[in-house]
């Protein structure tokens, strides 16, 4: 059973319509509306020491992406960032630890004005593995926040930043690869300290049709929006943002990292052709690169094509917290 | 380091007026404000199995209890819950524990209209306990959220149901004092499905000064509410409402069970003496008992007086996450 095989089968259920929550399990975001002028987007993300946190990242890199990773959520709904909630689940009470740990939470929190306004802190077995599961609060005005349905048949698909980065620094760090020490140094900090998009996020309201966070690797995450907007899509493997970096490595590298290697924290998200100049403008406002890597098609097939627009094989699938695929594997 | 001076040192910080966080840590809930005619009280409970579960426990009832403890925290609030998320750290993917899991869950989420919108699942190690974390949202109408802070010296002490049952389900399965069948089965389930004092906390609004719900002990619990509200308590052990089975036990196993036990969510709260009628229209209304249990005195100290007046002896302290006091020791 992979991982959302499972929620679809035991905790995604119809929603009455008229209750608070106008939208639930499926997308990145819940939205919850209590009558007032904006509607909340709420997201939960558990990371797990050793899964999704490198045993040898220092506490303050775990402080930030524990946090980064939830207001990435956030970012892809369109939401400003208001406040959020941490469990932490311990083996020890480390002082050293939980400063340096907290301080690089608060600072990224601090950065965007989002408010630590609750938690709980819970011994662990020392065995069993740190533990941080947080939930984050955004605001985004009614009716504008932005979901994984709504691309359109011709739209442009855009990509924020470059891809595969963290991926690449995953492989480095398995001795699959060699990468010199700056290139190291610099993928190592987009694995342990991504950005979140949300001032991409924000000036994409009411210009990009879909939207979702680059987590799981671009394939398997465009996939979810081409599956709740029920198109199809060509990508064109030249136009992938890639570092300079990962453009060294092997074409089979480049793919796997770039397509499905998750931990990117971009945001993929589709808009029509028509608003071209108002997606630059968004992107300029927000101080993030966005390339076009494709168009939303008839059907529903995720292609990849070469220069010449033929077809080509993507050895791997997205990465699913249940399934076979291990990163670091 | 105690659970509550490790969140006060690293993650308890003065928060800015003005933004949507009204109150932050220090209360059962955080108090969100985004401008409508209702505030948002939002907690936040991490579940570890043998620790706050018993590895026994069917996961039908574990499923109603990771809510349940989350609901009582709006209880304590006077909020009417309205949503949740799940965070779920599994070991494997069992289809038939997560379907009686989810079904405890969402039988006790329906019943209060509390509906799931979104969570996280992950899998981590098989020598890792379960996991769960859960954060429920609940809407209170602006300016009627119940708290920690408000106590008046000459308050009544309140108590709802009865205290001590949950704690002495934990002894007799430890083996430390034997229960007959009914008895075992009676305190078994108010270990395993607490009922969380939803409908009393929303009559409570307006009524109470204070209040919060005694899932560590009641000596611990009202404690919280004397440091926020600067006063003191003395409590009548005689009217401390304990259970049959529980009256029977020795007098040292009835304290440290009524007063020290945990797991009781039931709601402590304090009241002015002329709304005596109000508080018991309260409880009619939400079909609950309350018991007047002391009062709010001058001072710090929290007072246990015996039948004739005297300070009575309190051999145990409050359960804490982080420190040495553990019920199943």
């Amino acid at each position: 059973m992979t991982e959302f095989e499972l929620i679809a089968r035991f905790f995604d259920r119809p929603i009455a319509r008229g209750g608070a929550v106008v939208r639930g399990i499926g997308d990145d975001c819940a939205l919850l509306d209590f009558g007032g002028a904006t509607q909340l987007a709420v997201t939960t993300d558990m990371l797990i020491a050793g899964r999704h946190l490198s045993p040898d990242a220092a506490p303050r890199n775990i402080g930030h992406k524990a946090l980064a990773v939830n207001l990435s959520d956030l970012a892809a709904a369109g939401a400003q960032p208001r406040c959020f909630f941490l469990s932490l689940g311990l083996p020890s009470a480390d002082e050293t630890w939980l400063e340096s740990f907290s301080s690089g939470l608060l600072a990224l929190a601090d950065s965007y004005g989002c408010v630590l306004a609750g938690g709980d802190t819970t011994r662990i077995p020392s065995a069993a593995p740190l533990t941080i599961s947080i939930t984050a609060v955004g605001e985004v005005p009614r009716g504008q926040v932005l979901t994984r349905a709504g691309a359109l048949v011709g739209d442009d698909v855009w990509v924020s930043g470059e891809l595969g980065e963290a991926a690449l620094a995953l492989h480095a760090h398995a001795g699959r690869l060699h990468l010199d020490a700056a290139e190291a140094s610099v993928a190592a900090l987009r694995l342990e300290r991504p950005t979140p998009a949300i001032d991409l996020g924000v000036a994409l309201r009411n210009v990009a049709t879909s939207c979702i966070d680059v987590s799981d690797g671009l394939i398997g995450d465009l996939g979810h929006v081409l599956t709740r907007s029920k198109v199809g899509a060509a990508l064109r493997w030249a136009s992938i943002p890639r570092s300079p970096a990962l453009r060294r490595q092997p074409e089979e590298i480049q793919l796997r990292c770039a397509l499905a290697g998750g931990d990117d924290y971009e945001l993929a998200f589709t808009a029509p052709v028509a608003r071209r100049a108002a997606v630059e403008s968004a992107a300029t406002a927000a101080r993030t690169s966005v390339t076009r890597v494709g168009a939303i098609t008839e059907g529903r097939d995720l292609v990849l094509q070469d220069e010449a627009g033929k077809p080509m094989d993507m050895p791997f699938k997205a990465y699913d917290h249940f399934g076979s695929y291990d990163p670091t594997a």
